[in-house]
């Protein structure tokens, strides 16, 4: 770029109060991310239990998932640059062929290949106390973990308490389940407010949550660990499940690991899920959950409905752990992320019309950004993916459309000029979307 | 073996009317297996819908089935001998690197490898018709197809119409899902008898079917094309779903492969099910379905609940299949397991109480053998585990303990010395039990 793009570029950022400008010394960005943009606004009040109708968009969704030609900023996907695929096949062929024919010729374990479960225990160790690998399952995946510890405490008509936002994948196993989502408001970065969950428990038969301690997925919030203890002994109390999804965790910004919700559980009420799928290998399936006291029901469901996973795969992430490279490359892919997100998040300040309200997460890789009101987001995921851009409409992360002026960016490519092209046509589609709904044609 | 011993074995045999003698010519075989000993007895009336309560035994099943030092006569496994473990990981290898950087860092479609399900789909063409890919979803082994398949056409409450003996993975399904088993008696060695059908559809409300029609398990039955044609018709005229599970399809003795319901299917009724796990790779866990007009939410649900299989693996079966050499090890397969079948028919039938029944299977490689009343086959299974052969108690094979005189041996292994050892093990264990149990103790 020319000295006098970038100039222009970081005057428009001043204006917009997302750069300081120090005389003498250049432009710094604002603390990273915090304040860059106002925190999107989360409806303050629970809402009810409601059906589910969200499922419809998800095939879209998927589809443009493995279309190389879009870019992705739907789908939470990395960079395939990013992950370790040569590393982790090296460990797949390092596998003895005695150890490849048992694992070929015979069923896994329904609970897990044994050294894989024992990796996972040891890595959950000092994050959350002493483990073993009897009380872990492996899952096709963390979404197989959190569908298998639903199914375990709920049955249809239930009601689940989730946040608002949401995953959406939640939302359509609480749809397929035939149970009832409540969704609590997320109010601040620091996740959902405790009191409207007791508000919620005392209103409502709550009969589970699945909730994100760590970089929640859109909102990318941390609870606190005081909140966390909190929620975790408020839930025990009452006696009801928290299925706690964790797949995040290991994506942190700052310096340390944040302990999830497991770590505070101390009567076996949390039911842990997990999985290598944003850290080592999406393809591979290799998730995990720790179910607490509903191991039992858990593990006979995943024998039940598939008798267990593929061992190949398994050995390859256990060798793959014990060969000890995971944490340098956790390191590396952690900076990269940081970087992609902040990268983003400018961008989006720079290009998206003026009163955009973004979010600032400390790990994870999503953004959730809240455009003006009259947004029709859905619109512009469609006209989006005609221009071979994916994103993810904030509509599918709620139950009642409270959402449809927001969408959620997956920051998981390198920033370049490809995606700061493609985070203009986004916004332009932005731009024309909300004079159109506003009758202002331009 | 000397020869008094085989002389003394065959005189034995023909005093039990399994071997003829003929002069000068020698000792022959009866019509294999047909009428080798009486088919085994199964109730004529249906039971009516019954909560299912099978669940506990599986655990103990299945950690003997990872236990390599366990004969394994249980669980309906093939001996890694007889699997193309090395065929299958040169197919693997064989995956460019390219490809394979795809599959490990990305997330496969959630239908599935496209080039699997042509291959999947190319092979079906010939047993029922004209098959597209788009038709077929992957899952994590047959179970997975079956499980999808239950939960897309039923809910908890429901009633679900299965034979009886059936396969104990329908029952603890059908137990987690909150459903309840109408099982239907399969009176001769064709199957569930069609009047009986009828009548339970007059009596109750049948919400669908998880039926076999080629080598059942654990009855090994296989209907006649006309009376498949019968049922698919009528429950399609009901509008009961048929979900097929027709794993053991391509292990028939005979020379032509059965073709299964979903060949009769022209309503899109039938939920065709089946995977590898008998015949190429059961660790693979490469499974799918076809589930006619309940394309949508089947794979919905595959989608939702685990997001689509590993791709790896299933790049390397869409590899082994499109080298062509799957059909000659098919054949070699079929021939070994025509043999172990009969060989431990012979040898159930030299060995155990006088009195015992057993079934004649044309394909598969399971016996029912049906004691003389008064054994306990779950007492059976407990002191045979101890002495390190595993078995499956005919118990749990139906909802009400009737099957609990019979046992189901798996012929998966190659018939040995040692085999014959521990069937020799497994007759005295049985005779032990009905001398007790009979107030006899010897």
């Amino acid at each position: 770029m020319s000295i006098t793009t970038v100039y222009s570029a970081f005057l428009e950022l001043e204006k917009r109060d997302i750069v300081l400008a120090r005389e003498k010394s250049g432009y710094y960005v604002k603390p990273l991310l915090e304040d860059l943009l106002p925190f999107p606004q989360i409806p303050t009040k629970p809402i009810g239990p409601g059906k589910v109708t969200v499922n419809n968009l998800s095939f879209a969704l998927c589809e443009a998932m493995t279309d190389p030609d879009v870019l992705q900023l739907g789908g939470a996907l990395i960079h395939p640059d990013l992950l370790p695929a040569k590393s982790l096949y090296s460990s797949l062929r390092a596998i003895s062929s005695e150890n490849r024919n048992v694992a070929l010729s015979t069923y896994e374990h329904f609970m897990g290949y044994l050294e894989l479960r024992r990796q996972i225990a040891k890595r959950a160790d000092p994050i959350w106390g002493p483990t073993s690998a009897n009380q872990i399952v492996v899952t096709n995946g963390c979404m197989e973990a959190v569908s298998l510890c639903l199914q375990s405490v709920a049955q249809a008509g239930d009601t689940i308490l989730v946040s608002s936002p949401t995953f959406p994948w939640f939302l359509q196993l609480i749809e397929d389940f035939g149970m009832y989502a409540l969704e609590i408001p997320a109010i601040t970065p620091e996740g959902i407010d405790i009191s409207l969950v007791l508000e919620a428990i005392n209103r409502y038969t709550i009969q589970a949550c699945i909730l994100m301690a760590n970089f929640s997925n859109p909102l990318g919030y941390l609870m606190p660990d005081e909140k966390k203890k909190e929620l975790v002994d408020l839930l025990s109390s009452h006696r009801i499940p928290l299925i706690e999804d964790d797949i995040y965790g290991e994506l942190y910004f700052d310096s340390k690991r944040p302990i999830p919700f497991k770590a505070f559980d101390r009567t076996g009420n949390v039911l842990y899920c997990a999985s290598f799928s944003k850290t080592l290998s999406p393809g591979l399936r290799v998730g995990w959950t720790a179910p607490g006291i509903y191991l039992d029901t858990v593990r006979r469901r995943k024998l039940n409905q598939n008798i267990a996973n593929p061992g190949i795969t398994q050995i390859a992430a256990a060798n793959f752990l014990q060969a000890g490279n995971f944490d340098r490359h956790l390191r590396r892919l952690r900076t990269n992320l940081k970087h992609q997100v902040s990268n983003m998040a400018l961008a989006i300040a720079r290009f998206f019309p003026a009163g955009t309200k973004i979010s600032s997460p400390r790990g994870g890789f999503t953004l959730w950004v809240q455009c003006p009101d009259g947004l029709d987001s859905l619109n512009v995921f469609r006209r989006a993916l005609k221009n071979q851009i994916a994103i993810l409409p904030g509509i599918i992360c709620a139950t009642t459309g409270i959402y449809g002026n927001c969408i959620r960016i997956s920051c998981g490519m390198p920033y370049d000029d490809h995606i700061e092209a493609g985070i203009k046509v986004l916004a332009d589609i932005v731009n024309d979307q909300l004079s159109e709904s506003n009758g202002n044609e331009h």
